[in-house]
């Protein structure tokens, strides 16, 4: 086992019911004036904001609007919160809404503090003070929730990149699945990939590190049955809870311990598609990208991905295992090609480039470190 | 599922070589003088102390050592670590040992606020302030690097009782694997049925709740395998670490997400037993006690019962599984009745009365509400 430090200090409420304890955990931090960071108004139709602002007047807390933050987030947008924050003296960050407003939230409680966010993303400085961020989910998937991680894309330069600091850990996140109930069904699938994704991440990198590896194989099997059960049934109560928390456990540190950071390539050439293709969903773009990587990649670590293919699908080979992971995203409605995602053979090439715009501050991928070509050959397979 | 807060602030360094860490994360947090407390001696003859001592004079931090901390660690030894705190002005406490130690750490970080700290035992006070706590683990077993719970014994007034508190979370764990190579075989053996114990007590109340259902059972697996791992090569670092992190994961707050709080009657049972005869160790009186109590419990929660059953023992009843469970445990060494306790017939009526004293404060069990008689059956079957 490798050493690690696990230190995650976020609180989580969970469960039915819970949204209105929000303003008190606010008020108790002693935060009176919050931005109240928000979506395209989904919100609006599902009872979450009328549960969160009854909650706030009843603890006394000021609050201002921001709405429009989209699916992919952006910068413009982003730095307009840290405008409307200055302006208007508010102490705290409160993101209602799915881990693309999170996100955003949490560049935002960082950029107060900057001179220029992005240089943060561009790694010329460190992340060391934010505004407290509170946060009421409404879609699991990222766990931004429960981690100290942002992504953002800078739309001029055609860059999707990540931040990470321990000042970004949510003070305290809300989770009531019940108001998962409604969501499209693609969203459900799309966060449910995330977080599958997320686990992935850290479980081929592994060398079969216990109780880790073992515990994320219990992780994936669950996330897998719980979302079969809500194609069927998107009310199942447990099955959206088993889903919101197995997709905490995805990232909070528990699902990684011991193991060796994850490879991240997939989620690497993901934000390059969705940098030039912002209509492309994250979990889209990682249904796509994820097994044409593992038949790629898995001569590398074969021991790993072949328990894989074993303990998940009961097969005896990764290709055969990669063909049960397709029909699996396929069973759901996923995408599973470049073309199902409406890329054309000619935009490969432009897609690698933003890619490996990436390597301007760090490698891609841990398993193998990615060049050019490798990116090109996995988004061949993946066309 | 159940609704939850998962909020663990503590911070857990873990691996090979991490105790030198120690003195600066006790400087990080403004702390320059500390009680050092510690049990017999056993951590002058495996390196721990050393390494520790050497740590915090790197970090310029003062220390007054309080050593004799008993296996079950009792009231006026705390007492005894008080009046020294409030003599020498200390900041803090550092626990370097088992829970033992920690326990009775955090029962003097909280008694330096306390008229009297047993009234924090008796439920006649809260606890809402402690001294920040530090922890160098040397044995896996309770979790209390990462959990708010302590466990002392009164000795006056044979009570072996409980407290729980958020300010009683360590602000620092350290935990290195490999100083457990050294422990005597009882001792791991004792330690891991201890930390079995814990995912139990939540295991069997709940009624199939996932992931934390399926996750529990893979976690008692991988301590099965790191036991018999280390019964033949006690130095196997990965089977030490897979059991050192799987003990936090029994009692941090994961292994009872969502479901319903534990039953805890065979902890309570077994404090019994230990407050009568301290030489019993925690484990080797949950070993002895476990078993009898599900033999006597199960038809109460028959399905869950039977799942563990086939998930963990591959038997299509419970009865077969109580009795594979209790091989297991003998197949290390452990005892699995009274009688190998070298407890008489006797002592069964006077232990059942030590234990139904917890009923003063509390209800024995949640399965079922344990009764005198209760007890008494089941301390039969453990005969």
């Amino acid at each position: 086992m490798q050493n690690f430090v696990f230190h995650n200090p976020t609180k989580v409420i969970f469960g039915k019911g819970t949204i209105p304890t929000i303003g008190k955990e606010i008020a108790k931090s002693n935060v009176g004036k919050v931005l109240l960071l928000a979506g395209g108004g989904s919100i609006k139709n599902n009872g979450v904001y009328q549960q969160v602002v009854d909650s706030l007047r009843a603890n006394k807390i000021e609050w201002i609007e921001h709405w429009g933050v989209r699916a992919n987030p952006v910068l413009s947008h982003a730095n307009e919160g840290i405008r409307i924050i200055k302006e208007k003296g508010l102490e705290g960050i409160l993101a209602v809404g799915g881990g693309s407003v999170i996100d955003e939230g949490k560049s935002i409680a960082a950029g107060v503090f900057l001179d220029n966010l992005w240089d943060a993303f561009e790694r010329k400085v460190n992340i060391t003070k934010a505004l407290p961020i509170f946060t009421v989910l409404t879609i699991s998937a990222t766990c931004s929730e429960m981690d100290p991680y942002a992504v953002l894309t800078n739309e001029e330069e055609n860059k999707k990149w990540n931040i990470g600091s321990p000042v970004l850990y949510p003070k305290v996140s809300v989770v009531d699945p019940s108001v998962q109930f409604t969501l499209p069904w693609h969203q459900t699938v799309y966060g449910a990939i995330d977080a599958l994704s997320h686990i992935m991440e850290f479980y081929f990198q592994s060398k079969g590190e216990e109780p880790t590896t073992s515990l994320d194989e219990t992780l994936i099997l669950n996330i897998f049955r719980s979302v079969d059960t809500l194609q069927k049934d998107p009310k199942n109560y447990d099955a959206r809870a088993t889903l919101a928390w197995s997709a905490i456990l995805a990232l909070n540190g528990f699902s990684a311990a011991g193991l060796y950071g994850g490879d991240w390539a997939c989620h690497t050439i993901e934000h390059g598609i969705s940098a030039l293709h912002p209509e492309v969903a994250h979990g889209a773009g990682l249904a796509v990208v994820f097994p044409a990587w593992i038949k790629y990649i898995h001569p590398l670590n074969e021991p790993t991905f072949l328990r894989w293919a074993k303990n998940i699908f009961n097969k005896n080979n990764v290709e055969s295992a990669v063909v049960a992971l397709k029909e699996k995203y396929k069973s759901w409605g996923a995408p599973v090609s470049l073309r199902d995602l409406n890329i054309t053979k000619d935009e490969i090439s432009k897609i690698a480039e933003i890619i490996y715009k990436a390597t301007e501050i760090r490698n891609i991928g841990e398993i193998k470190n990615l060049d050019y070509n490798d990116i090109i050959e996995i988004l061949k397979i993946a066309y």
